[in-house]
């Protein structure tokens, strides 16, 4: 494990008091005996691990929230303060860096962006410097301390040890990115997986909140998944997980450039639906936004290419079905906005292509901007704060 | 829940002494500081929790194990009496009945197999009768008492309400097996799907002591696989999961019994072999064990079907590969037996079709005959008796 700089200990060190704050800091306000409830420990053991975390000031009984039992003395719930700590969290992509600003319940107080005209790592540290500096002013105001840095990175990313293995948008190669940036902010650092970071906003403080087994597939640039089974973000044994964009649709199809034909993302990432929409068209379209528009416009041939790529996404999504039967898929990313155009071929392909009670999964639809990877990144840091020994908590 | 017959209690009453006591059987024998080790558990609830299990002869101490630290007292190291308690296993095929007894560390003492006339909800639990009767003749002679019956069936299997909700094999529908074999057998009875009975026995018997991340893929009349996600089996929020041999790997290819074209299973289950060996050499082929013979003898066209089938079984294996990343992969099932004739294909597409380092995965084979599926449903039963009130244990 690389050393980190420690701004301030949480005092919750037992993994039953972090599993304890995490409850309330998701599912909250909770009276004591629901949250005994619903980790399974013991009420005298919930009683004594909010005990020093009210002392700390991150758990305040809410008197206005008071359960008054017919029976017995009056239950306060508990619930996290979230102004009692910041966090901040970044995400890179290959144009710009994104960073939010967030309270300990991973509410944004403020956001930024900076554009990166170069993508090596030193002037992405610079820029993730510039950003985090700018979002310090504003923490200035607010009188609280900033605990913690989450960055987000689309690829292989080891987040144990802190290290960007490999990522193919930026092109790096094993940079020990955590280190890196915990030198140049003076902070702890997580780094992380974009779409597994997202995937932990939606555990802790989305539409994941109370789902042992659910997942995230984020459409755009790159088609994602972050999976969470057993309660736990699924991070694989060698640092591949979640790779629904290289599932193989049709051996026959284009080439993908993982080397492979006929992945999901090499029929249904943007890039894809910019080549199939100039091809079909013979307009020099120049990005997804540009294709949308002339699909909108009912451009012949346009909308048989998104409905290629719905098709895609939904034999992708049965394929997560088939093999994990989640409760619940959540799809987003930018390429949602492109969501009229290929919803209906997403729903029919699922359907027809989960195996039995397989296709009883909900599915969700939730529009994210850039600024919510950031907020994935943030929640990152929260969760090492709260739980510094985990690599993966779970909920 | 529905109601059991209780033979006898297990004296592990708490998650912390079954996890202790399920340590101790699958990776023992362990001295106590090891177990707590591996538990993360404290030394002093190991030592405490150990007590009544040596009191009531589930485990004991081995002076001939005995370790002598250089300093301090000697730490025994404790493993599981096996000869404490028997359980019966028992796979129901489309044609026979297939039963083992088995010890607590899950050895076989004894099989029987009994062939099917009629697939049935009665005649199969007549059946079922009969076997488990023939194994208990054995156990008089040992003198200790069988604690519980596991069955296993292919299909969609409720394993918590005892219920087989469908399987196609026996064309059956909401069948209450568990409480049904219950009242025939006067025992506790386990039922679980097949595939995740035999990754059950793996987990805690087999090639995956250990992992807590790894997949059991099943090649035979079905494609199956077993999935251990965070060291627990994947069950699927609603009861469908593993279901590989559904993973389209070509949409125009042959129709599949589920609807869809190009499963995996209607590529390389033993019923597509036979059809595609029969279209390619106008030879009459019965079963796979002729098709098999065919390959062997150097039939014009008959390996160019298997190497399709190794092909197609190799993509399954990809994409759980992209998705899970498990440490391991283990291919077992009968048709292992032309495992010669697909394994170069199987290896060499996963490879080319995992992304990054996902192909670092171990994939192993381990031939298991029907008997080894039948010692994964007595092994449900063992996990039942340990663990009587959760429904999916963890390692």
């Amino acid at each position: 494990m690389r050393p980190t700089p420690r701004v301030e200990t949480f005092p919750a060190n037992t993994p039953a008091a972090s599993q304890i704050f995490t409850t309330v800091l998701s599912q909250g306000p909770l009276t004591r005996l629901e949250v005994a409830r619903r980790t399974a420990l013991s009420p005298a053991a919930v009683t004594k691990a909010v005990k020093p975390l009210i002392e700390a000031g991150y758990l305040v009984e809410d008197a206005a929230d008071e359960v008054r039992p017919a029976l017995g003395r009056p239950a306060n719930p508990v619930r996290v303060d979230g102004g009692r700590a910041l966090f901040l969290g970044v995400k890179v992509t290959g144009d710009e860096i994104i960073g939010v600003l967030t309270d300990l319940c991973c509410r944004t107080r403020g956001a930024r962006r900076v554009p990166l005209a170069d993508r090596a790592p030193k002037p992405v540290l610079a820029a993730i410097a510039d950003l985090v500096g700018e979002l310090l002013v504003q923490t200035a105001e607010l009188g609280v301390g900033v605990h913690g840095l989450g960055v987000a990175v689309s690829g292989d990313v080891d987040r144990a040890e802190g290290v960007v293995r490999y990522s193919p948008f930026l092109n790096w190669h094993d940079v020990p990115l955590a280190e890196l940036a915990a030198m140049t902010v003076g902070l702890p650092v997580t780094v992380d997986n974009d779409v597994r970071a997202l995937t932990v906003a939606e555990q802790w403080f989305g539409a994941g909140v109370g789902l042992s087994d659910f997942a995230v597939v984020t459409v755009g640039a790159g088609i994602g998944c972050g999976l969470v089974v057993h309660g736990r973000v699924v991070a694989g044994a060698h640092g591949v997980a979640g790779e629904i964009g290289h599932v193989t649709v049709d051996p026959a199809g284009p080439p993908c450039h993982c080397g492979n034909r006929g992945c999901v993302e090499a029929i249904a990432g943007e890039a894809a639906i910019v080549r199939q929409v100039r091809e079909a068209t013979g307009i020099e379209v120049r990005d997804a936004t540009e294709a949308v528009t002339l699909a909108h416009r009912g451009v012949p041939g346009v909308r048989e290419v998104y409905a290629r790529a719905g098709e895609a996404i939904g034999r992708g999504i049965a394929t997560v079905a088939n093999l994990l039967g989640p409760e619940r898929v959540i799809i987003s990313g930018e390429g949602l906005a492109a969501y009229d155009l290929f919803a209906e071929q997403i729903r029919d392909t699922l359907t027809a292509a989960a195996f039995g009670s397989a296709a009883q999964c909900d599915v969700q639809t939730r529009p994210l901007p850039f600024e919510e990877w950031a907020r994935g990144a943030a929640a990152t840091a929260i969760q090492s704060f709260i739980t510094p020994d985990d690599p993966h908590p779970s909920r």
